[in-house]
């Protein structure tokens, strides 16, 4: 998407033909800079380092560690040390590993001679694949909004929770890709953006990105959205998702379950836009997904810009008061309106999964 | 309530007799500080610039603003000007017009020089009256705690959303008494304390108090709550009000609609503590009531401590990104198990209310 009118994607390789840039995406929203990825280690660092963040993004940036990898040492075996090195960076992101096996089941199937050259083009396949599906799951979602639009007059007021937007793709993003599609053709759309406590990434990256790219938005606190629909000041609601059970259960970031109440309390459209790559066919239901418990030094502490210009971080709790932070929460299929996909949109349930997916049906768990 | 074992109000007068002490909330939880109020002037400053707030509070410091103003100047003109000065601090709180007129009409009734004796000894009663009604409401609301502890063995954990403790009243408060009550009457408690963005309430006040008292918390965002139900980690919520309809809505803090929602798709117990004063008889439901629309810059802007020690202000939103801060929700009464009181406890619907308060039935609308 655009950066000032500029257009962008999140990774892309240098006119050198070899280099390989990321947008520094800790440093977010108060500084837009980007960061050389030569060797092997920098794309582990970068991932391990959370320079790049979102399932989608990680993979790529992998596939591209690998073509970084080859260029020092194109060796099978040397390749292999690299995926090992680079599928240890985030251990739970699961496009990490598909992506790596991907790129050696490719590479191992060429001459040495041919990897590097074979790599970048694997690699820019990944990504190209990535930005075509998120595009696909705008133009599916982009329906729903314009269906939303066609509803009364005036403009559209979409809510969304967390970051799931082309910063955590390679281009388009899940939830926001509907929004843009939807932007990119007129429609009059503003989004309510969750800050996404405790590690506002609503507040930083997609505050950030909708702005840039000149999509009307307003940052509200994470308690404020079921006041806002009360009041009819929300039309759709549409969030990414982390994980998909067979039987449409969603876990996404913490508190997502709390606006899918409040949607379904108010009559508003809950909407999930995920590839069809985050849905876990051998998982019966969301009962099943484990919950993440991250440190609770993420709730205590708070980073953000001085008014002199410095990052810096505060404590907001007593130093004394103990602190949990799970970071995900599972939304029953019931409280989803439906499912936003690169291959349409269906139904939160087995059954709508299955008619979109018949040839994912072997996955399941019996 | 205690602060490291030594018992505490949040407003008493010095062994001097007239000197006014508050406890400075602006300094909470990193310092715990004092500030004597010697003159109308000061009394008008710690609650103009929120060293007290809570409506409870914020009624006994305007009574005893006026002990002082009595002091310099015991005429019937001046107590006027004084009592009108003390009403336009903070007009939405309706305890402060309610205190003022009750010391005046005690004054209006005495001679000149018995004057600041009379202020003294009303404002004493108006604080001594609100304790006791806070102790009443911890009483019946410890039984209901009790319940709960009785239902299975181990910890009885509760949940809270932003500050209803001794902070916001005289003592004891009124979400947090029958939690303070349960813990002295050795009932092993455990509270989830909702940071309670945008102000951070729990983080700062909630977390203090309980924490300075001796009962077991911790710290969560208030994105966590639900997920936490979902998991059967919550017995209770209980939460204080700024006013309740005769039909039982409440309106509390932003985002308590969106626990409510959550207690009732997991059975999870949701009571309002509310002393009767609370209680809007006039009101006929909660869609009347205004919700006051803060600044933006409560949620672009996080106060904390540097790890230096210092006190800083940080931004967490891009400074081209608008921000919008509904302060309070409404919860429909449906959401609501019951609401505790000084009189006891009673269903949160129009009969319920009128069972408990027979002689406030004349103030309802037909």
């Amino acid at each position: 998407m655009k950066v000032d009118g500029q257009p962008y994607r999140s990774i892309w390789v240098d006119p050198d033909g070899s280099t390989v840039r990321v947008i520094d995406q800790t440093r977010l929203p108060w500084a837009f800079e980007t960061a050389a990825l030569r060797t092997l280690d920098d794309a582990a660092h970068a991932i391990r380092a959370m320079l790049v963040r979102g399932a989608p993004l990680i993979g790529a940036t992998a596939a591209y560690g690998l073509c970084l990898a080859a260029r020092a040492d194109a060796s099978l075996p040397g390749l292999e040390r690299a995926a090992a090195l680079l599928n240890a960076t985030r251990p739970t992101a699961v496009n990490l590993a598909w992506a790596l096996a991907r790129m050696m089941a490719r590479l191992r199937g060429c001459g040495e001679r041919e990897r590097v050259e074979t790599a970048y083009a694997e690699a820019a396949r990944i990504a190209d694949e990535d930005a075509a599906q998120c595009e696909a799951i705008g133009r599916h979602g982009a329906a729903l909004i314009a269906a939303a639009a066609g509803a009364r007059p005036g403009r559209v007021n979409l809510l969304t929770h967390c970051n799931a937007g082309w910063l955590a793709t390679v281009d388009w993003g899940t939830a926001l890709a509907p929004i843009y599609v939807a932007h990119e053709r007129g429609l009059d759309v503003h989004v309510w953006v969750d800050e996404t406590r405790p590690r506002n990434q609503g507040a930083a990256l997609t505050a950030w990105e909708l702005g840039r790219h000149g999509v009307p938005h307003t940052v509200i606190a994470d308690n404020a959205g079921g006041h806002l629909m009360q009041h009819g000041r929300v039309d759709l609601a549409i969030v990414g998702a982390d994980r998909v059970a067979a039987n449409g259960d969603v876990a996404n970031k913490i508190g997502t379950y709390l606006k899918a109440l409040a949607a379904h309390d108010n009559g508003v459209p809950f909407h999930v836009a995920v590839p069809s790559s985050t849905i876990d066919w051998s998982l019966a239901s969301g009962r099943d997904i484990p919950i993440e418990e991250r440190s609770g030094q993420e709730v205590a502490i708070v980073s953000g810009r001085t008014e002199s210009g410095a990052i810096a971080a505060v404590r907001i709790t007593p130093e004394t008061s103990p602190t949990a932070n799970p970071a995900f929460d599972v939304t029953p299929a019931r409280l989803v309106s439906g499912l936003v996909t690169e291959r349409g949109c269906c139904a939160a349930t087995r059954a709508g999964l299955r008619a979109l997916f018949p040839d994912a049906a072997h996955a399941e768990p019996a």
